[in-house]
């Protein structure tokens, strides 16, 4: 058996990730860890051990809690020097960790053998609406070609508050929710959504944030990014297309969001930052962006029926999101709103210009009228009851991948 | 000079009020407080010297930190508990606190003395949009009279998920928010908001709450409601305009909302309930409630231009929302979400029927085109700087009186 901390740079959790979560172990303890290929260290022990001294001054107060959220607050000098503290621990040249048995038995574990929790409590959620291509579709289907984006959209990233209590994650089950469905001239009736659907998108945890009325500008947006979640905004399409006037999304979303355990720090992912698509119009200066700052990820979600072996049904990539994260960040506290350690920004969902890579069953399916093969035999337009649906992110292939995991649930019956 | 304790019912803060806050002392401590006329009760010291000891099991847990939530989630019994032992403990009867000088002195301090901060940590913050009479005017004023209420106004409740972060207690200044501004056709600019507004809404903390998959119930929502604030919930109309199509407001809203410090206990304003307007076309069976459950309470804004004193502009009621807070309550956790102890719920901006009774500047000036007088030779259609806005609530009249006490924020330049 190799040793837990010799892993592949092919390995999705190699050291070239080292991404953040929270896990709660056999004995009901809660904590903060990385992980490292098909398990974790337990941050607790390693800060409490005085892993950190001398690297990191006051690792105890970052890790001693149930949370991530003291690190997080901790801000970019902070998260650098615990990042290269922790590739040094697990690096075959320290014997600060691997010499010392009794540490190691203490600090690591099999991810098969914890429970993942949320990795902090999330202030408030925020969801944006950033790809052009996922606009572009809804707006067709809904108002046709010519007025498929609305005027505002290429002049800021069109976003929105979302709900933080029923943030949710991976593996957590999803009950189909009732809602008030309306069609015709017919008055509302209230039942079981029966227009279920995913939505594929890239979530990021914030660190520092601002003080209320003082924005934050966009050449220094990244240094309050903490790290990168995939995220499925769950959607009810019937429930949500009744209300949502004039208002926006409230019920059709607020029953469950699903995210993956483990944030992939921003650090990891600088290898892989990318051009975005060129802006036309060009931003106000405000939040016009000089750097590159999209990222190169690649997607995929699966639908798996009842029974059935799972079935790739999206390929999307981060990289084809119009507006970028310091963009997002700059443009949300440009009015003054504060944004808090831990509070989560997502990116809307992601499809890319292949009709294989819309993000949601609404445009794979094209609003029901091109069922969508899950394998089996079996079709959908929209969710059944018994789906699982799975996403997947990586970055990098071969010999040098950064990896997000997955996020995953199951429809139960309403 | 009279006993503290002794407050005659015409005070807004009388015995038959007791709101709850959280104050913070000459010497930096913050604690949990019950108003009691000009002056407040320390319940972290009450509850540490035993003054709930056998009427309220566990007080200790439930004040000794420094915000409401913990009493918040402990639910109606514990509140009910609470309010009678404390209506004991200043009735002239009752030597408990009256007959302990020493207790006095440590448990009572000076309203004018410490600062107000807010009551909880929010978690989530909600909008509803239930009076009718707003609703329609702002629905004249964008569409026209045919089309004023949307199609889905009269079946449910209209809400969506406000910021939670920027949600300041009153005397907090509110800095003029920058944002996109487009008019016509020419593209948009950055620069301040010129259409600065209030809305005057009230709004409700969230008491257990429920688990995420369970909804509450219109019958049992009111077991969930810990009590009531004044909300203005300021609002940058030109930012608003512009971006809210088609997720909703975002920055127009997010920059600040300010709340009163003094959350009214719903068992102080029992005595107040009366009918809501006739709900036609009936309700879906989830939401139709078979009791009244509107409050009889007066509203009133003022505005008092730099260096002048404050005029009335709006006088307007709790009463005349169309949806109740039972319906908010059934309505957002019908399609499972769940509600946390220390949630906001809020109502939307409430105006009654007659012109002086609408709730924002944009009603009151019927866009632009009607000007406020705000005293002092002035006119205003939206809010100038250094402009401060106070809203004030009270139920009952005379001699029987519950107050809500004031939100006011003076607008800062940009």
């Amino acid at each position: 058996m190799p040793h837990p901390l010799d892993v592949p740079p092919s390995h999705p959790f190699s050291p070239a990730n080292l991404p953040y979560g929270v896990f709660r172990g056999t004995d009901g303890r809660s904590a903060p860890a990385v992980a490292i290929g098909d398990g974790l260290l337990d941050l607790g022990v390693l800060a409490a051990r005085s892993a950190f001294d001398g690297a990191v001054p006051g690792a105890d107060a970052l890790f001693g809690g149930p949370t991530l959220r003291p690190f997080m607050a901790a801000g970019a000098p902070a998260w650098a020097g615990v990042r290269r503290r922790l590739a040094e621990l697990v690096s075959p040249a320290c014997p600060d960790l691997r010499g010392d048995p009794e540490l190691l038995a203490r600090a690591w574990r099999s991810r098969g053998e914890v429970t993942m929790l949320l990795p902090t409590e999330i202030g408030d959620y925020t969801d944006f609406y950033a790809s052009r291509q996922h606009a572009t579709n809804v707006g067709i289907m809904f108002r046709g070609p010519e007025n498929a984006l609305m005027p505002n959209w290429l002049h800021l990233p069109v976003g929105y508050h979302g709900r933080a209590s029923s943030i949710v994650v991976d593996g957590t089950p999803i009950r189909r929710p009732h809602g008030q469905l309306q069609t015709g001239d017919a008055p509302p009736t209230f039942g079981p959504s029966r227009q279920l659907d995913f939505e594929l998108e890239v979530g990021f945890f914030m660190g520092p944030g601002n003080a209320l009325g003082e924005p934050i500008p966009v050449e220094r947006a990244h240094e309050h990014i903490f790290g990168f979640v995939l995220v499925n905004d769950w959607s009810a399409r019937d429930i949500q297309r009744w209300e949502y006037v004039p208002l926006g999304p409230f019920l059709g979303k607020n029953f469950a969001t699903s995210i993956s355990p483990w944030v992939v720090p921003l650090e990891a992912l600088l290898p892989y930052r990318v051009a975005g698509p060129a802006q036309e119009p060009a931003p106000l200066p405000y939040l016009a962006d000089p750097e590159p700052w999209s990222f190169d990820v690649a997607l995929e979600v699966s639908v798996a029926p009842p029974g059935a072996g799972p079935k790739v049904v999206c390929r999307s990539n981060l990289r084809h999101l119009y507006w970028n994260v310091r963009q997002m960040v700059a443009h949300h506290t440009s009015g003054g709103c504060n944004l808090r350690p831990g509070d989560l920004l997502a990116s809307g969902t992601i499809s890319g210009p292949d009709p294989d890579s819309f993000g949601s069953l609404l445009e794979l399916a094209w609003r029901g009228t091109r069922p969508v093969d899950v394998g089996s035999g079996a079709e959908r337009t929209f969710l059944a009851d018994g789906d699982r649906v799975t996403m997947s992110g990586r970055a990098g292939s071969g010999d040098a991948v950064v990896g997000f995991g997955e996020v995953s649930g199951v429809i139960l019956p309403a």
